[in-house]
């Protein structure tokens, strides 16, 4: 009925940084389940989910939470989303549907088809910022968030359905697509848009950032992020990200062509197309 | 006296775009000046000046502009900013001091060293944004913003001292530095980041702009800025932010072998020192 929220029962959350925090804050907020239990590999990060009363209970391994769940959602870094899917599936019911918010997609739908055929549903929510950890986790973190599914020919529909209106119902913006034209989106979208940015930060001498002004702050802000989680992403998505900065370089290099040669026209044309694209956005 | 505000009996502003306007509003609103002449291009703009107030007069062209004044301002674009002074040199005083607001430095204190010698100051106060135009100034466009000045061996000491002063009390972090230096600098902090942004919006599909995120929207901001007055910044600071551009090519193609090679380690290395970097400012 696809009208009314979507409810479930007990919703098992693996990984309590700020994507699991701010979901499970979330789900209670709109009222979504009945029950949350929580599992983070760190035992301090349990006992303050458990005081904060994100979650109603917490357990030792994500074999546990997952056995009475009617949903599952992996939240831990991209890396771990594949060995956490092969980890759960003999403890999850074939009723159980598992989702993820993992940034990238293939290698974690791949893992979803070979152990959860047909119940896994990849998502990303294109929420947070450079804080992470449950400490920065806020109930309105998906309002108005871009949220990619990326079902796929072995997904059931009814799963796929269900998961579009989870995301719906806290606030997302849903797309749907494949897998692999996620990477690749991403990868032109958000990937290389950090890269660029850690570069740009690299590059400066220690004079140069006591002068930087908001253009400066605004192009690198994404650079804060935690080196870790984008390390996984990056190692994850390697060969899209690749070709998003082969075409970055090749449209520097025009530039700078046209820059030695001082051709004031060519410069003006390639900054006034972009300049339209980013003004119309 | 140094410690006194500084006053100018009558300031001539030549140019009355966003940063002419709101230097008009700010020397106003701090009582810095007894009056103001302005002076634009475009006889529309003149007429918008008169009709906000934000100036006492408007005059026909720059040298009748300067005629009288103790304090000229030029606040047109970069390219044009070098004629003026030319045009100007004739009709001002020799008690008259001559600053600019230019985003770039070198050509135009050389046209200040040759035509106004000792009396002519760069500076650049590092204020703005996406918005340009008379309409979008502001009286607090300077509060808190950074302003380097940037004095020649031949500047003489009192002009810099006043020049210094006045940005001072306009509210700017000021910090004098050499033009060739400013333009080493501003290319790696302002105009790379331009560059870079321009490039990221320029490569996507039409598909993925459609889902892009809060970073990509930091990362890519400086590029809805004005095609005409960036391309006037590139032309004449083509030679360092060339250099630029070079360093952060270089960057990223480490960055993509390291990729290629599913190097996580350096992956993270770099990305943490860009991050660590970033964060602490």
């Amino acid at each position: 009925v696809a009208d009314e929220a979507v409810k479930y029962r007990l919703v098992a959350i693996l990984g309590l940084g700020l994507l699991g925090s701010s979901m499970a804050r979330a789900l209670r907020a709109r009222g979504l389940c009945e029950g949350i239990i929580g599992w983070s590999p760190r035992e301090s990060t349990r006992e303050e989910a458990l005081n904060h009363k994100l979650v109603d209970a917490t357990v030792d391994s994500p074999e546990q939470a997952v056995a009475e769940a009617d949903l599952v959602v992996a939240a831990t870094p991209v890396s771990h989303i594949v060995k956490l899917i092969g980890a759960i599936s003999k403890s999850t019911t074939n009723g159980t549907i598992v989702t993820d918010v993992g940034s990238t997609k293939r290698s974690i739908t791949d893992a979803g088809d070979k152990h959860l055929p047909g119940r896994f549903v990849g998502s990303h929510p294109m929420a947070g910022g450079e804080k992470s950890g449950l400490a920065a986790s806020r109930a309105d973190l998906f309002q108005n968030a871009p949220c990619i599914i990326t079902p796929t020919e072995s997904t059931h529909r009814a799963a796929v359905d269900r998961i579009e209106k989870l995301w719906t119902d806290l606030g997302c913006r849903v797309t749907r697509m494949g897998p692999l034209e996620h990477d690749r989106l991403m990868a032109d979208v958000s990937h290389l848009p950090h890269a660029i940015a850690a570069a740009v930060v690299a590059i400066q001498e220690e004079r140069a950032l006591g002068i930087a002004g908001n253009g400066f702050r605004d192009t690198t802000r994404v650079a804060a992020g935690d080196p870790q989680l984008w390390r996984d992403i990056f190692i994850d998505n390697r060969d899209a990200a690749c070709r998003s900065i082969d075409r970055c370089v090749a449209w520097l290099r025009d530039f700078r062509t046209a820059l030695q040669a001082g051709d004031g026209q060519r410069i003006e044309s390639m900054l006034a197309a972009a300049a339209k694209r980013r003004a119309g956005m």
